[in-house]
Formats: structure tokens, C-alpha cells, sequence
């Protein structure tokens, strides 16, 4: 490895440092940025719909300080302010802020999108680095400088020219902060701020970017502490912190650097944004929620928040994500299932003891940061892998004994089902026993419909012809049917029949049980059949075949 | 939220800690536990075939310590360490370690894993926090002490019974260290290396678990700067971290820590291990390098490194995983990707005046922590997908725009078909450009094969039955054959054929492009066509259509 071509970030001169010796007692102000850094980095930019369902997201969490966009630069992003504005979208106690760079067109364009809200913030930035002064914009530190102070000056006059019902508020950013020279950036932000004269009322914010990670995380909450004690007006002056993740240590970076004085922190909800993300606002907030401090942000049914964030950004949460992944909850081995169980039936004593609810009860358990219950998760899927039992486990083992990869909401059906034997049986279920109930709900079922054979014509630039041998209550029945695609045609010939079946297909998903062209193929199929949304499920070495037994499944199930 | 139930962890009472003026100069020694704690945490644990695999990659990077298994906890790990001493599988250089709790039977067990190694370590462990004594083992402090003093006797008892030709090294663990009075912790510490009596040549590795992540990072930094000072015979002893990561933090907790005086991690790559992993091995090591300093270790092929995790464990990595997810080289908005085209440019120009190669100048370039090329990634990486342009964005491309989400291996044939393009033509490809040329290598082909229509035919208990018109050279040829599904038997009527197509299906994949019975599938099958492995796509509504195409693309495209 090339290491000469690298060095160390130097140190930082403050030996009187006083952060370690602090500890965070309250949740600062979060301002999400999920619609600004984060939606710049997808490989899928959000719709205008999956921005709302993002800012519903946001506000209904509790988040009362949102980006939502770039307007200057994306004409996608001046429509959706304009749309959250004119739709009357922004709550009184929310406020919304716009980024913008330095240049006269693009902040008088930046304040005509917040024309008729009734308070917001304008978040200008310019870069400060030696690097970006050198390699990008040939410009001395003073040219450097003046285009923040020009800068501050054009939001302040555009603002009061075109936004008089509005109260502006105003952040900038010295970007590239964490390598720029600390005295240099206190410079800056000392004329910016002689431009804006904070005052009681009139706050300025300075964010200070981690733009990119690139020091152990002490070194940044070092630089907050430094430019903190260099600062002037520090009463009127909020300080916010915006950390990337390039070295894994984002999250504590701006735990180190809000117990170095920082008010503000900046972030997206699993941590998206450009490269390595954005510092992870629902690790940050339960991080304090976890220590008895108040995030302030409501993370009460987390799987809910994930499911959302997935669906807006088109990105996994990793099953290892703290507080949300798929296995963060679980134990594993028998020796840490063993002492959580006696861990829980002691929680259960004290409160027994103390004649109180156990929610009551402070919480301590082995191998359990948090009670799972407090973010909407179950007690089940701790110990629902290795123990094999449980509602949340049997979808781990269908995938890990038999290649099944259950749809989300199939897995949610069919721990129903499981729970209902459990419930009805008492104890444990082996792997054979769910095995056992998957087939016999699933795939064993032969009434009202049994398939008997298929036959398929698809012919360039036409529908597909389907011919299908049933068994209908036990009689032999041909259904002839066309669509686009055999599913299509296969439910349109179901429906035409005197039995009035009634199916409609809501949801469809399949996948090899195997590489090779002969291998099994397994189709999940969720079907409205009258009134009731259930899922089928087919497996066959035809996926023509797996798909049509998946939807005799479904219908087989409703009856 | 009740945060009524938490409290916060309180600080460790060290006014003269040093670590917060240190900085890090070397690499800790390493241990991977990817195949102990990084597999016992696995929804589907490692086969033998997986685990050499892992064991093979990890002594390929540079591991010299690496935790083999838990053997008297699993045959199976018994077996594997069985398979690798009898199998010579462990390097001189290498130290396997196995893992045991204190039980006479199990460190019997566990000594006899070992018969036949040259070297090896034995760790073992117990649990010494307060909730674990009250909750789980209901003893005494003393009582604590006892099974960790009299467990080191034993393991030394039977080494040196079992183990004659075996030099044994002794690690011990104070587990849950994070949650264990920090007095108590040295007391047990001390009373273990009382019995191993470490000396010159003969040290003891005192491994201090953060087995729950339970504060901010600082905190494990002063609990093992406590530790550390309070403890006699420091010489002789190895300080050693096992950092989970339950706050996010546990990347920063070591970096804080190894400050502290720390010598040696225990992690695993990628961050394997209980509920949200154990510290990243790869993170941790990267850092280093980014700072010029050896990690000892080689990343310099970083997606094989993945691939193979991937493989051994059957779980993702994530896309903003640092340095090695798919996006972290990635600059999506415009001003990220200027600067970075200016900064490699500045580059050049550097190396070119002082007569170097680029790869001997100091790295520096704005939003690349590292250089790329350094972990085998590549420049056009960087801003592959909103400039449109580079091989590696095409499959963005294909998969934001047309929905197809190519297979891994696909990715890589087209992204060469691109190259072409690119290299004979020069400059950029737009979207719709990339889409023309991919409509033309795999979709467009009617030679010597095209389509025509198709009958199947499936029956209960029967083989697929399959008749397909295609035009070979032009001539309307019907083909039948039949097959366990589809492909098999339209395979094996093509290579009945006289024209001796010879083709081979190596891999098979298909999705939905949307949900909804009638959605387009898109189908991709691998094929070796007479001596030429290469990919073909199919798109239709139906998906066995969809399926015949891709076999047809391939042979078409061999031709």
C-alpha cells in the first residue's frame, strides 16, 4: 500500500481542552437535511412525491429545522419549495431553509422560491479550504472572503426587496471547515457576521462543516472548541455542526463536538449524503434517548421510519444499522439468548415487586442497549434465529433452510399464521414444524383450484395466449384466457368463471431458488380475492407454473 | 418516548487522562474474529467450504492473529479448526486463537481442538459485570474472580498435558468490561496473570470487551487509560479492544482508545459479529492509510475483499460503507465533480513539473479522502453516474432509468462493451447513447437467431414440454424439446440443432421492472457458447419469453 503518499492531520494546539472532561445533557437543534445533502446523493433523486412523503416523515418524527432543497441549482427543487409553500405544507413551528452559493442570480433566484412563507432560512456557503483556493478558484484569502460578505449582503437585500412578509433568518457555512485553517475561517465568519449583526433575536448560524471526514474525531471536536473561544458575539451565534462520514466516526465526531460547545447538528436519517453519507440523525438521537436524554424526535415505531426512508431514497438501512437494522435486536448465541431471558424475568420480578408496569421499570437487560419495545420492536425477535421460535424468525428460516425469500409483507402474514399454532399449542416451534405449516398454509392446499397442466403460446407483437387444465371443486375444467403476460390472462380466465372468484393481483415478486437454468423458481403472489389482501405462494422449475400456482394458492387460501 | 427508563453512563474519574493530546503512529497488532464472533452472528453461519474461504482471504490481507471458532461450544467449529491443523492450512507467521468459557469439560474440549499446531492461542473468558453476577450467575465477587483464576489453571493444566509440542499463548477476557466496575476489572486481571505470570518472552493478552457499546467514545478511551495505569506488570502485557458497535461509535471508541495506549484490536471486516457487528477491521485499517500510516494489512484490491465477505457471509455491504461501498468515490452534484476533474487535473500538472509519476505525488484532491486507484477503484468511478459518462455508471443508468438491474458480472461485461464506444469515439455518452448501445449488443440481435413465438406446456408430475418458431439464418425452424423448465429444454433443442450452437447456461437471473401481474420481466442468463462465457437479456411480459430471448441474445452476441 502507497502509504508515503499520505500523512497526519495535525494536531490541533489546545492542551486546555475542555471536552473530554464534559458529557451531553440535552439534545441540540437538528436540522435534517435529507432533501438538500441527501437527495443530492442518490443514485435515484426523490420524485415530488417521495420528497413529501419525506417531509411528512420529517415533521411528524418532530424535526422542526428542514433543508428541503437547493432551488438555485435544480429547477426540480425551486418546484417542490414552491409546492410545500403554496400547498400550505409548512407548519408554524417548522422552518424550512434553502441552500444557496454566493453568486446574484442565484440568491435572488434562491429568495424568489420562498416567496409567501412566513419564516425561513437562507443557508449560504462558500468554500474556504487552501486546497479549493489553490486548485478551484485561483482566489487570494481576502477575494476568498469578500465573497461571503458580498454574499450575506445580496441575501440581506434580496430578502428585504422581494420577501417583506417573511422573517428570514440566516446560516452560513465556511465549507471544507475541517481543512481549512482554523483562524482563517474565525475570520470569515467574524465578517459575515459584522454584515448580519446578530443581536438578542436576530441569532446567525455558523455551520461548520466536517465536509470531509479527515481526522480521528477528537481532532474535530478540537476545532469546534478552538473557533468556539476565537469567537465574538458568541451569545447571538449559534454553532452547527455538519458532519460526513468518510472514516466512520461521524456519529462520534458530533457527540465529542457538541460536548465541545456546539448547539446545532446537521444530518440525514440513516446517515445518507454524498459518498460515506451524512452524519446519522437516528443514531445520534437515540444515542441520547439512550442515556435518559431527551432526543426531542419521536422514534417510537423505528420500522416505520426505516420502511419510509427506504421507499424515499431507494437505499437498504443495513441489517447491522444501530437501533434499526433487520438484526440489531437479536442474539445469536445461546449464551446471550440465556442471560437476556434471565435478564427480562428479572426485570419482571422487580416490577412485580414494585407493583409497577414493567414499561416503568428503569431498563437493564444483558446484550440490550435499549428495550426494543420503546422503538416499536419485539422481545420475539431477539432470540428468534438461533432459538428458532418466535413470529420474527421464520423468515430467517425459510431463507436460511429452504432458499425462501419472503416478501416484507408475506413474512408479516405468515407469522401470523405461525403465531396462531404457537398461541393455540404452547412452546416452541422446531424448523420442521414450520416447515410443516408453511406447506400445509401455502402450498398443499388443493380446493376450490388444482392445477393440472399449462400450455403457453406468446407469439412476437401479440398477447399472450394461456391455456390452463384446472381442477374447479374436483371437476375438470379448460381456462382459456389472454393478457399481457400469463398472470394477466390466467386471472382475467379465472374471474370469467361461474364460481365468480373474484382475484385481483396486487403484488408479484419471484426468484431462482438457485443459479442454472434448471433450477426451482419460487413466485409470491399478493392477491385481493373479494374483500380479503392475502398472499400465495408457487414453486415449480417453470416460473409460468410457480407464478399461476402462487395465485391458485391465494385463492385457495381466501376459501 | 420514556426516557424515564434510561440514565446516563457516568464518566470515568481521570482529570489527567493524556490521550486527548496523542495521536496514533502505528498499527495496533490485529485479530480477526470474523470466524468466531463475526460468524456465530450470521442468520446463515458459514460452511467449512466458506470458512476456509474466509480463513484463506484473511491470511492473504496480512492477519497474523485470527480467532479460528468456539470449539467446545460447536462440532462444527471442533471441525474446522480439526480441518485446518490437519490440513497444514495455518502459516508459521499466522497465531490461530480459539475461544472458551471456563468450565473444566469445555477447556478440555477446547485444548484438544488444538493437538498437532505449532502455535496457538487459548482465550478465555467470563462474565464479570454486576448485572451479569446478580442476573445471570447469581454469585459473588469472589466467587467471579474464582472461575476466572481457576479457569487459567486449567488451560495451563491441560496444554501442558495435551499440548507438549504446542507453544500456547493465553489470552483472557473480562467480559462486558464497558459495564464492569473498573476497580473489580483489575483485580480479576491481576489475579489471572498471577497464575499465567507473564515475563519476557512469555506475555499475557488482557482483552477488555466493549461487548455492549454503552457511552460516547471518550469514555472507553479513559476506561482503558484507567485500566492501563493501574495494572503491574504493563510490559508483559498486551492491552487488547473488542469494540461492538451499538451507539455507531465503535470505529471512534478504538482510534480513542488505541490513544490510550491500547496495543492490539480485536474486529472484523466489514463489522461482523453480534447484533450491530464488532469495529470494522477494514474501516479502522483504511483510516490508518489515509494518514500515512502502515495498517500492515492489504486493501489494495478492496472490491475482492467484499465480494469475498459477501460470499462467506451471505449479508450485504453497504453502499456508503467507508472506502468500500459502491458510492463512496462517488460526486453526484456538478460543483463536487468540477472540483474533483480540477483537482486531479492539479495532479497531473504537480507530477509533470517535478517528473514524477501521479502515483508518487502526495494525494490531495477535494472530496477524495484517499486516492481510488489505491484500493483498485477507479478515477471514472467518481463521478460515474449524474455526468453520465464512465464505465462504472452505466449500470445506475440502466437501473434509475430503464429499471434493469443487471447482475454483478453483466455490470462489468457491458461496462467493457462502453469502453469500446468510449475509446474509439472519445468524449462522454449521454444516457439515451448508452441505452441505444445496449438495445444494440443485447436486445436488437435477430442473428442467426430470432424469435417467432411460443407454446409450453407444463403438466403435474410431467416434464416441461416446450415448442418454439424461431428463424435460424432466416428459416422458420420450429424447436421442441423438453427439460426441467423451460430453458433446459429450449436449450437442448437449440444444441440438437445441426448448426452445433454448443450452448451452456452458467447463471440465471430474472426481476419484475414494477410490481403488478402484468409487468415486463426482464430475464439474464450467463451461457457458455461453444468457448465464449458471455452474457444475454431478454425483456418481455412474459417471463419464460423474457428468459428464451436472453439465451437467444447470448448466442447471437457468441456468433
Amino acid at each position: 500500500m502507497p502509504i508515503h503518499r499520505y500523512r497526519a492531520f495535525p494536531p490541533i494546539d489546545i492542551p486546555d481542552r475542555t471536552w473530554p472532561t464534559r458529557q451531553i445533557t440535552q439534545a441540540p437543534r437538528w436540522l435534517s437535511t435529507d432533501l438538500r445533502d441527501g437527495n443530492q446523493a442518490l443514485i435515484d433523486p426523490m420524485s415530488p412525491a417521495r420528497k413529501m412523503k419525506m417531509f411528512d416523515l420529517l415533521v411528524s418524527m418532530g424535526y422542526k429545522e428542514i433543508e428541503v432543497g437547493f432551488p438555485s441549482a435544480s429547477e426540480t427543487d425551486f418546484n417542490f419549495v414552491r409546492q410545500l409553500i403554496e400547498g400550505d405544507k409548512v407548519p408554524e413551528d417548522v422552518t424550512i431553509s434553502v441552500l444557496t452559493q454566493a453568486r446574484e442570480d442565484l440568491i435572488e433566484r434562491t429568495v424568489h422560491s420562498l416567496v409567501g412563507i412566513h419564516h425561513a432560512n437562507i443557508h449560504l456557503y462558500n468554500a474556504l479550504a487552501p486546497l479549493f483556493r489553490r486548485v478551484v478558484f485561483h482566489a487570494s484569502n481576502d477575494e476568498i472572503k469578500d465573497i461571503a460578505v458580498r454574499g450575506t449582503e445580496l441575501v440581506m437585500k434580496h430578502s428585504e426587496n422581494v420577501l417583506d412578509k417573511t422573517i428570514i433568518g440566516y446560516e452560513y457555512s465556511p465549507e471544507i471547515f475541517t481543512g481549512t485553517e482554523l483562524p482563517f475561517s474565525v475570520e470569515v465568519c467574524e465578517a459575515v457576521s459584522d454584515v448580519w449583526q446578530p443581536d438578542d433575536g436576530r441569532e446567525i448560524i455558523l455551520n461548520l462543516p466536517a465536509t470531509i471526514e479527515m481526522a480521528t474525531p477528537n481532532v474535530y471536536a478540537d476545532q469546534i472548541e478552538w473557533f468556539s473561544r476565537q469567537l465574538t458575539r458568541r451569545e447571538f451565534t449559534t454553532i452547527s455542526l455538519h458532519p460526513h462520514n468518510d472514516r466512520g466516526t461521524a456519529v462520534a465526531a458530533t457527540e465529542l463536538a457538541m460536548m465541545a460547545g456546539a448547539d446545532r447538528v446537521e444530518g440525514c436519517l440513516f446517515g445518507h449524503g454524498e459518498r460515506t453519507g451524512n452524519v446519522c440523525l437516528v443514531t445520534l438521537g437515540m444515542n441520547l434517548f439512550s442515556q435518559g436524554i431527551d432526543p426531542q424526535i419521536d422514534f417510537s415505531d423505528i420500522d416505520e421510519i426505516r420502511r419510509t426512508v427506504e421507499y424515499c431514497t431507494q437505499l437498504p438501512v443495513h441489517p447491522r444499522h444501530p437501533y434499526a437494522g433487520d438484526l440489531v435486536y437479536t442474539a445469536f448465541s445461546g449464551s446471550h439468548q440465556d442471560a437476556i431471558k434471565k435478564g427480562l424475568e428479572d426485570l419482571d420480578r422487580i416490577a412485580a415487586e414494585q407493583g409497577r408496569p414493567v414499561s416503568e421499570i428503569p431498563w437493564e437487560a444483558p446484550y440490550l442497549p435499549i428495550d426494543p419495545k420503546d422503538v416499536g420492536r419485539s422481545y420475539e425477535a431477539v432470540i428468534r434465529v438461533n432459538s428458532q421460535s418466535g413470529k420474527g424468525g421464520v423468515a430467517y428460516i425459510l431463507k436460511a433452510e429452504h432458499k425462501l425469500d419472503l416478501p416484507r409483507r408475506a413474512q408479516i402474514e405468515f407469522s401470523r399464521v405461525i403465531q396462531q399454532h404457537t398461541d393455540a399449542e404452547g412452546g416452541e416451534m422446531t424448523p420442521e414444524q414450520i416447515w410443516t405449516a408453511f406447506r400445509s398454509e401455502y402450498l398443499d392446499r388443493e380446493t376450490p383450484l388444482r392445477l393440472n397442466s399449462v400450455h403457453t403460446s406468446a407469439a412476437a407483437g401479440e398477447k399472450d395466449q394461456l391455456s390452463v387444465n384446472v381442477y374447479v371443486d374436483g371437476e375438470p375444467t379448460t381456462l382459456a384466457g389472454e393478457g399481457n403476460g400469463p398472470i394477466a390472462a390466467f386471472v382475467a380466465a379465472l374471474n370469467s368463471l361461474p364460481q365468480d372468484f373474484d382475484v385481483r393481483v396486487l403484488d408479484y415478486a419471484e426468484h431462482a431458488l438457485s443459479a442454472g437454468g434448471d433450477a426451482i423458481a419460487a413466485a409470491y403472489v399478493e392477491c385481493l380475492v373479494r374483500d380479503q389482501v392475502l398472499w400465495g405462494v408457487g414453486l415449480d422449475a417453470n416460473i409460468v407454473t410457480a407464478s399461476l400456482k402462487a395465485v391458485i394458492s391465494a385463492v385457495n387460501r381466501a376459501s
